[in-house]
């Protein structure tokens, strides 16, 4: 089975007329599974062959590579799922109270590995005050800046025993819902293994020529720690205890793609998706802000971070079936691409399943 | 209290300029509260005035009638309140079970009222099956086309006795989701009394003008039976049985404002806005298709059948402070404007309760 990979340069917009002249491949999916991040694990036969490139991405994206499943609605119901999974292990869970409010949920023997830290984190059991067993903070942790520094030095304990692996000394914020008073501050590594809902900032970039439009997607350096060599929006990021989701998203936009505040100030918020992924000891509770930017189209992204091996412009229709029909791009940008597609007229009523699909874009918005 | 009311001629587009520099009135909350719609008891207070005139609507819209309330969502948060009254009296009804799936519900009074038409209505109790009580249809009716015609005879007969009021003659489908199989078509008017989901396309007409956006907003015939003398969208209407949703939009398009399909095929589907209301015998579940349509600047609406007074062209963001500070919207068509100012970026992530508006948007779409 081939499997070779070539990178595209850096900012190199390959002339699309070369890449979409390339022959469609059929048994593309079968034997291009891609990988599901570098958190998940991987079977022997899907790390083998994870790696695409950008004609593989053009191949499978042909209309003539699948006719007719432009209305078949299954491919973006199945990049849901893979946002959204374990629900049935919620029962293995307990809730994280602090301050009387539920701020996030503990596993069972996550919670276990926490009792040796008595003075940061208290079990309670049992005690009819309607939680049931749930986990809270030490009553002698008063203020935010307490808790952050005390909860802070447990994690860096656990991160050192890689039970919370991947720190990025980047902090997210704890509070019973966005925008309300912080309690404290969470290293952004390790929110799931505290179900802290966490909040991104996601952009789809794209131009508008002689009324078609194009997305403009990245591809995720092989070196990022997570879903190296996946596809990605033009620009997206965590959004950082301390900073307002507009203020983020233009440091984002000259950090990952060299986007100018005049330009970038002019992206439009048009909602938020959301999803809830447990695996294992992790309770995932995402909440991404959408927005758009309509871009000149003689603008050219330029990643500035290292963190994109390469950008390309391509037309919307040909983006929602790569969309559909692989597992390329990283899981959480599909949400945020299928939420432009309805919104831009992408995806009809008339499809089977329109309603449950769009319903399925906000799993657990609160 | 002076209340006088003068009707804008049809198809009369008024100078804005001329409108927009009427006297902005502090009191108009207070003096002019709008109806509520005429299936809603109202207040004899709120009767005595609910009628209001362009030039209130335009005075009220002003940035200094309320400075500094961009940013809040409460007035919003009303409005969505309004059409999604009652969850406390979910459990007055008992399930309507066709061919084992749920499609709808009944009170438990309306039911008893059914029990006299028993060859079309089954009432079954507490048998262990997991429903607990439930009406469904005698089984001697095994075709849609049986079903439709005896479920119209007792609606007929219902209808004659007033208990369900302002019959339509027009069918919608009852089925197990959107798009399932029908399992029988329903008058429109009694689709409530069965909990039926009942479906509609509503459509924002913008203009975009040196790249800032206008809606054409209606306002409803002071005969028309429900919500009479009220803001409406450029064209709204229910889905009936039989005809695709792009399709309906048309039809309403050439109908309620006189855009020509060559126009009207332009709208773009853009989600869908959904809500609840409990009102007594009455459990609305309605589900709106929201279409998105960018008209030419010179385009003129023009209603064909006589059920809208005239048509305005307001600046969006005046047409939001409309909503948010009055109660002069058809309620239902609140929802789909807010939905309109998410997707354009007139709110905003950091504008409190964001994301909590942004769910209730969506109460019950499924």
């Amino acid at each position: 089975m081939a499997c070779n990979t070539y990178h595209v340069a850096h900012n190199i917009r390959q002339p699309l007329a070369s890449l979409y002249n390339s022959e469609a491949s059929r048994s593309f999916i079968a034997t291009f599974p891609a990988r599901t991040g570098s958190s998940r694990p991987l079977s022997a036969a899907t790390v083998s062959c994870s790696r695409f490139t950008w004609d593989d991405v053009v191949r499978v994206s042909q209309p003539d590579y699948l006719p007719h499943d432009s209305t078949d609605l299954r491919g973006y119901f199945e990049k849901i799922k893979i946002c959204n999974r374990g629900s049935q292990q919620q029962s293995d869970f307990i809730p994280l109270i602090v301050e009387d409010q539920i701020v996030g949920c503990v596993n069972n023997l996550f919670a276990i590995q926490l009792r040796r830290f008595q003075d940061v984190f208290v079990h309670s059991e049992n005690n009819g005050n309607g939680y049931g067993s749930y986990v809270s903070l030490n009553s002698k942790l008063r203020t935010p800046e307490e808790r952050t520094r005390a909860v802070g030095e447990v994690i860096k304990c656990l991160g050192e025993e890689e039970l919370i692996p991947g720190i990025r000394n980047e902090l997210y914020p704890v509070s019973s819902s966005f925008g309300a008073p912080i309690f404290f501050s969470l290293e952004r590594a390790a929110a799931p293994y505290f179900g802290i809902k966490a909040y991104g900032v996601h952009m789809n970039g794209f131009v508008e020529r002689n009324g078609k439009k194009y997305l403009w997607i990245g591809k995720r350096s092989e070196v990022k720690p997570t879903y190296p060599g996946m596809l990605d929006h033009l620009v997206a990021g965590g959004l950082p205890h301390g900073i307002a989701c507009g203020e983020n998203l233009i440091k984002e936009c000259e950090e990952e793609a060299g986007i100018p505040r005049s330009l970038s100030s002019r992206a439009v918020p048009v909602g938020a998706v959301s999803y809830t992924d447990i695996d294992g000891y992790r309770y995932k509770r995402d909440v991404l802000f959408c927005y758009d930017l309509k871009l000149p189209e003689d603008f050219v992204p330029k990643n500035q971070d290292g963190e994109v091996e390469g950008f390309h412009l391509i037309p919307v229709t040909l983006a929602a079936n790569v969309i559909r029909r692989t597992e390329f791009f990283k899981p959480n940008c599909s949400l945020v691409i299928i939420d432009f597609l309805f919104r831009h007229g992408y995806i009809c009523p008339e499809y089977h399943g329109y309603l449950d699909l769009l319903r399925s874009l906000r799993s657990g918005l609160s």
